[in-house]
């Protein structure tokens, strides 16, 4: 494993070769993580998932190169209080014959710290149905790749003062938004949609998930369609990842959605990642 | 545009920031081009290819632009008699918020020069049906992305000995290689699978059109199902594609398929791209 640092707020100062895979074909995998004053936050959550995609890809990757890689960066964030990000891409590295793989790959992992975006508004944020639809390859479901065009493009499209693009599946059911996993209230119960249906498994949803759990509250899987916004079964929306926690959608297409009635169970549950992991 | 020429058979020697988007997301485009004695085959439909696969993901990029950059790497391969391939990479460059891109970003383009790989066998090549499905997202249809996970994957599961492996719809139909289009006989007329189901469209399948068109031959759009590979109408299978030309299936999945009748209008078709152009 070749592992890179990156000078906090320098990413241009450091290059991978132009033959990285992760360049090449977008060979490889991501994790986002909130440090707050210097601790990553539900770490063992996103080195497993990084771990489980690295076995599914074939990635050969050991938890203790990650937590030490970590630790080398964790060395660097602690001199700054506060919230920042810290950002892992593992690539499967150089070489192979085209799209082949090398038998015997050696992955590069690349470590940056950014600033952490600034906070939403309490009164939930703006949001709209991507005209770009979500495909999931069965084989890759839940994975974290850096195959993402369809999320920059969702992101593109959006507009200006709008925070997130809801995806939808062929049926038109809204599944995930670009960054962030969907909750929502049906006859005062959480639901998310089928979790077998979203590209990326949500460290943050789990997460509340087990937060709930404690309190005897289950989260449900049912596809969420447009139209059911509007019925009076339904009881809000939240957006929720590890960067942001949960934040409420405020609007869909510029119409108002309610606002999620059991909200601060949640957000609490958000803001403290390290508690209830 | 920031221009990188990579020197030949030196990958390692040349590199990209880590913020780079087509490393983060696979954000960006490739082609990959036959080099005569010196000269690029096709270039100008390699070119058209890249510069619609821009224009539809909001990538500045335009022809001059493309042809300077291939002017200086065509100065390098000069040097070389015989065949090479020359890889061009446009990513949208560094640089956005997350997944959105920078409302005005400076693309990155990377020229490489490599060997061309071993001509194959005049009796045909071995393949297989891959385990992973073709996911195509109709928004990028027939765009050559770094997005290409899919066929990693299905490469890295061939056996040693095989040179392609065909990915199914998600009916079974065959729809593609993993760096091959499919040509088949049907009832004596050549076929191809529909082209707005291939991830990739491909510009020696297009050549090759364009001349069967001058002798007054149709390629016609038809699903291939693996089980009509044994039917009496099925005549024979070719993989094309614009470094390996045209090459006959001899196998597929380890069962014979008969040797397509005309080929060799085909091959001779793909091995003379500069006098169709």
């Amino acid at each position: 494993m070749i592992t890179i640092i990156v000078p906090e707020n320098h990413p241009e100062a450091v290059s991978v070769p132009v033959n990285d895979r992760g360049l090449a074909y977008g060979d490889g995998l991501f994790e986002t993580i909130l440090v707050r004053d210097g601790e990553p936050q539900l770490l063992q959550a996103h080195c497993r998932r990084m771990l489980d995609g690295a076995r599914r890809l074939g990635i050969p990757a050991c938890e203790a190169d990650l937590v030490k890689a970590v630790d080398r960066a964790r060395a660097q964030a602690s001199e700054v209080p506060g919230y920042q990000v810290l950002k892992l891409v593992l690539t499967r590295g150089s070489g192979g014959r085209g799209y082949r793989p090398p038998p015997s790959p050696e992955p590069r992992l690349i470590l940056s710290l950014m600033a952490a975006p600034p906070a939403t508004p309490d009164s939930g944020v703006g949001t709209v149905i991507s005209d770009i639809p979500l495909t999931v390859n069965p084989v890759f479901a839940g994975i974290k790749s850096l195959n993402r065009l369809e999320q920059v493009m969702a992101s593109r499209a959006m507009p200006e003062d709008c925070y997130e693009a809801l995806m939808p599946g062929d049926q038109g059911d809204l599944r995930e938004g670009t960054r962030t996993a969907l909750l929502y209230l049906w006859e005062g119960q959480w639901r998310t949609p089928p979790r077998e249906q979203v590209a990326v498994r949500s460290v943050m949803l789990a997460h509340i998930e087990r937060g709930l759990a404690r309190e005897g509250v289950k989260i449900t899987e049912a596809p969420l369609f447009p139209e059911q916004c509007q019925r009076p079964e339904f009881g809000g929306l939240v957006l929720v990842n590890s960067i942001v926690g949960a934040v409420p959608v405020q609007t869909l297409d510029g119409r108002e959605l309610p606002r999620p009635g059991q909200l601060a169970t949640i957000t609490s549950l958000a803001k403290q990642p390290e508690e209830f992991r």
